[in-house]
């Protein structure tokens, strides 16, 4: 759809699970690795078009410590698709986190430095990228930290390892598919959630348009 | 939609939001707290229907800290039907379990005897409640054992306080929303999920048969 007059609610943050690669790269004739090297421009095309919108803050669903059970040519072409997608937003004014386990070897060494937050041009937007992350290792750091004390009243995000990464308003999947696969349960408790049909790598700025539009008749209870 | 002849794949578990008895009530020119009396019949119906589709394990989402901060008369009318969806079940071969905080006073007090997974009749299949329920009370637990010995490969589901709520495959929520709003975070993570535009109280079998039919082109990753 074209881009409305003006939409009276912007959602704060936005998650984003960029779906539906390998199953672009299939229906193009090419290998399923091929496909994460077109979610690049999708994603510094969305990351403009959602500062411009005025949001706040992105997370992007990058891969997890569970994809990179598949064949070592995918996840090495997600991994690098990842490091290209990070590199591209620090031109941008981005104010850019990584996380995930950066412990392992699976985690991509180029995006060491990102694991504290940094400020890139003006730091406009705060964007997240999960990288080799896991929901159970996200919430695992309550349990290990358990030794220190945890006052009663503090809530239970800000002791997550994603604990920088706020409350999340809409979650947006590409590629069909009606599920959270993981992605920062915490922070997505009362997210509301659009499903794009197209694939990734087909992204357009009318998917955007679309998920505000509906997003604007939703009523925001936070679970009250 | 008519039942099918067969579905090749059943969900082990269902997670139903039954949401949208306040607006069904006004649809009627009733008030607010008048819609949840309307929503018990159709738990039996929907109970029933499961349990001859084959499905092991359901968990319903009855109302939480959060609602409870709305007008009394509302509170009292949702802890009521409550208690009369446990009660209905507990005369249908259902292996009971109510999950939420005890200590409260407004736990039913009814329910007490719940807490405790109870299997009535021949226990065809387990029946979650959540009754005063919360995910940041769900999660706690995690940093409430903290002095306990918890194993590094222990999973994380099993240190939660609903441990005896086992992974959700399918969640179907009524009333349109599409968020899940707090409900059981982590046994939800790789959930697919389905919204039925109509309200619970207008509650039909052909709801299900088409969550069903939806599910069967599924794929299942669990994330991987």
């Amino acid at each position: 759809m074209a881009k409305p007059k003006r939409f009276t609610r912007i959602p704060k943050h936005i998650g984003v699970i960029p779906d539906g690669n390998r199953r672009w790269a299939l229906s193009k004739g090419l290998n399923k690795e091929d496909g994460y090297g077109n979610g690049i421009d999708p994603g510094v095309e969305l990351y403009k078009q959602c500062l411009e919108l005025g949001v706040e803050e992105m997370s992007f669903y990058g891969f997890t410590m569970d994809n990179t059970k598949r064949p070592r040519e995918q996840t090495k072409a997600f991994q690098k698709a990842c490091v290209d997608a990070v590199t591209a937003l620090t031109d941008l004014d981005a104010s850019i986190l990584v996380v995930g386990d950066c412990d392992s070897l699976l985690f991509p060494k180029e995006l060491k430095d990102f694991i504290q937050r940094r400020s890139f041009g003006r730091g406009l937007m705060r964007v997240n990228f999960l990288i080799n992350y896991g929901w159970q290792w996200d919430l695992r750091a309550l349990m290990a930290n358990r030794k220190e004390k945890v006052p009663g009243g503090k809530n239970i995000a800000e002791v997550l390892a994603s604990s920088d990464v706020s409350r999340i308003d809409l979650v947006i999947r590409w590629g069909g598919r009606r599920r959270l696969s993981g992605f920062l349960p915490i922070q997505t408790v009362y997210a509301d959630f659009y499903v794009v049909d197209e694939m990734w790598p087909d992204f357009k700025e009318g998917h955007v348009y679309e998920a505000l539009s509906w997003y604007q008749a939703q009523d925001i209870t936070l679970g009250g």
